[in-house]
């Protein structure tokens, strides 16, 4: 037997024939993400508990294979599926979906790595409590916790690091670190836990957690609104956050183009606008209580707030009511976006005083040096999220080529870094952004990175991180 | 020259002379601590920069010379202030009392270590901006970046870090690690960030941060609520939630005996109760509100509420509307406890869920083995916190000595693991509670804990961390 033969015999023997996937269709729906990259894989481990994830850990150590942790695969930088070299190691966590305890006093939940979110929502929802992340995809728990996730929420409720009250990971050599407490305040040495969320998976493979929850809101309202520009947006926010506070849970933004291209991929889509007259940029905002306001008077609080917005010049115009189809909208924008055949799709983050600038800046650049490719954004205004989506006509003159695609995108990231902005702010740095984690990232934050992987595993056996 | 002359003589040279303090007189106000305790240095050094900062540190590594990172001396155990060798160093961040960019759109603020609350509080203000946290000292950022504090408002606007967009750091051997962008999401590699907040300056001196921050609530009530018992706060505090949601910024808890102590210290405190009637324990619930509430109707809603409660027999009844008179009730308690000649003091979390039983098992232990002492506790009941407090009154035949007090101590330490909780809430390990983190802590998270403190301090030279 060869090396990768004994491992798979050794694997089958230690964890269980029924834990080890070596069959090549089977193994295919490991290996492919929501956007359909895909590797090759040895093999898919798939533990049923934290012991068994121990003991994958240790045989892969044994064997120095390389671990590819991996639950929902719907992550956007390639890091939870393999290479194509066909010897590294998935191990799958979705087989770890125990929902544990529901302390509802304490508002939180202990729950496995592998538990989806559609799947906590059920969960939770008899009880009137809410884990607050309204993502697009369903993601699991685990997956989540890696890479450190938001959502349309972001700015009320933060990130998922907020949202955790405990973590049991395990690091490369086996080890558990349980770190599983309800609390909400632990400060009885560094807060191990912090390191392995937002980690990719890359410092300790997450099991399980222990998760804040909220009330779940029984009113909800959200409004179109129509800006008389972009840059004016700031301006409305801080009225709007002065009038409601935290009952606005979302502030979305949709560019004029993005709405174009979902409703000319989803013609049955509800029209909100006549066909001439979608605006340049629309803002989508919801509003969520608890018991003291029942919907109706609240969406009348707000069909108030539009009279005052308008009649101050700050919209032109605002639709209140029909929040399903808005939500249905904002949706189809990024599933129209990921049909068209050649897009620029980045996920970054600014403060929010500099979203216009940067756009500005981005909408100069197409201009100038490529005429005739579309900026179709989206994203989360109100948390500083901008999903920078450039869409590359076929008779674009400059932009056809994959190179001339790749160069666009630096150029778009070398503008990310001089409005201060993240070029990565929800999804990590995996394959995809490897380039732009060496162009962008400080030498000294480098080493600190480097030096906590060599730390936590030395080997470098864990996770596809992008970060060298 | 010995070794220390040598070093201050460098000190004076390198980092000017009038951020070199050595004489005596001066020294004792940086040796003390909020609750008296003190120590010996051998020289307090105050730069006031980061560039300074590094060089402070970069010379104590070449002498090898122990440091004590500093900034309000508000802390609880005893990690702010030297021991008595005389050999160590204080490293007093007071003076990086820069107040940076206020970005008011990004609701963000960019501050030096040594800003104090107070001070950022009346730079906030006229913005409508608040940074939420309410602690009855008054701390500097530094120092509540570097324990994680929390205060009233946890269970609404999280713990610190929570808040926190962006820190720069300053390694033991005078690395500066700069990740101070005022990003509300970034996940372009770990963040490392987290490493510093919570961990006591043990790992890194913090010098600056960016600090996310909220609109200034318009709308505040407070009310006092006499609960039936002890063990239906929880279902009183579901109820409160179900209606007013994210509207409760603080739901506070104070034993009756730690309400007679504050009378006893401070007669002219607004009286609230009968002398005969002081309850068992009263929860002070705070809501607030931004723009769409004005005080009066949600006052009116709260004595709605009241009046249900009551029905429902889940309170005996409620005061509403002196909300400065309550505060001040609340913040007396802890100066009155802080005076009494023999106590235990300790800041423990727990999941609210259990509370109740931690505090049966409390006075269980008390009434048969401590007979005489009174459990005079207080604390933050709906983030879980509780300042557990034993007052021993000189009668009391068990707990007279020193040795009976550490005693009970340990015993109290014990309940608060076994019934799940953190024996320390937001005040970090230090001195205090070294023997506490010995027994406590399990071996795999100290060992985790120790390899980090080696790899970003390896001669072990930074804080009084008591992690060992």
């Amino acid at each position: 037997m060869n090396s990768s033969e004994s491992f798979i015999a050794c694997a089958r023997q230690e964890l269980g024939p029924d834990r080890v996937i070596t069959d090549r269709d089977d193994c295919s729906a490991y290996e492919r993400d929501y956007f359909g990259r895909s590797g090759q894989a040895l093999a898919v481990l798939c533990p049923k508990s934290t012991a068994e994830t121990s003991a994958a850990l240790r045989l892969c150590a044994r064997y120095a294979v390389t671990v590819v942790p991996q639950s929902g695969r719907t992550g956007l930088v390639g890091a939870s599926t393999p290479d194509d070299s066909g010897r590294q190691v998935i191990l799958s966590l979705c087989g770890i979906d125990q929902v544990g305890h529901l302390d509802a006093a304490n508002r939180s939940i202990h729950v496995g790595a592998g538990v989806r979110m559609s799947r906590l929502r059920q969960v939770l929802a008899p009880a009137g409590l809410w884990f607050p992340f309204d993502i697009a995809a369903d993601p699991c728990v685990g997956g989540m916790l890696a890479t450190n996730t938001g959502g349309s929420h972001l700015m009320r409720f933060g990130d998922v690091r907020s949202s955790v009250l405990g973590v049991e990971a395990v690091l490369a050599d086996g080890t558990v670190v349980d770190s599983l407490k309800a609390l909400r305040k632990d400060n009885a040495g560094f807060d191990c836990k912090q390191l392995f969320i937002g980690s990719g998976g890359g410092l300790g493979v997450i099991t399980g957690a222990v998760l804040a929850l909220q009330r779940r809101p029984v009113a909800r309202v959200s409004a179109l609104l129509l800006p008389h520009s972009h840059e004016r947006i700031p301006e409305l926010l801080s009225w709007l956050e002065a009038r409601y506070g935290d009952l606005i849970i979302s502030f979305e933004g949709l560019s004029g183009n993005a709405i174009r291209y979902a409703y000319r991929a989803f013609p049955d889509l509800p029209q909100h606008f006549e066909a001439s007259g979608i605006p340049d940029y629309v803002v989508l905002v919801e509003l969520a209580s608890a018991g003291l306001f029942q919907a109706q008077s609240l969406a009348a609080d707000v069909h108030d707030s539009v009279a005052q917005l308008v009649s101050r010049a700050a919209i032109r115009g605002a639709l209140v009511g029909d929040e399903a189809d808005y939500w249905a909208l904002r949706d189809a924008v990024p599933r129209a976006l990921m049909k068209l055949p050649r897009v620029i799709s980045l996920d970054v983050a600014f403060a929010r005083s500099r979203l216009t600038q940067f756009r500005v800046a981005v909408q100069q650049l197409l201009s100038t040096q490529y005429p005739g490719a579309v900026l179709a954004d989206f994203g989360h205004f109100g948390d500083g999220g901008d999903h920078v989506t450039i869409v590359v006509p076929d008779d674009c003159p400059t932009g056809a080529t994959r190179l001339a695609l790749m160069r666009l995108r630096v150029a778009v990231y070398d503008l990310v870094a001089e409005y201060g902005g993240s070029f990565s702010a929800e999804h990590g740095v995996g394959p995809l952004n490897e380039s732009a984690y060496r162009r962008y990232t400080p030498p000294t934050t480098r080493r600190v990175h480097s030096s906590i992987k060599r730390l936590l595993d030395p080997a470098q056996r864990l996770g596809r991180l992008g970060m060298t």
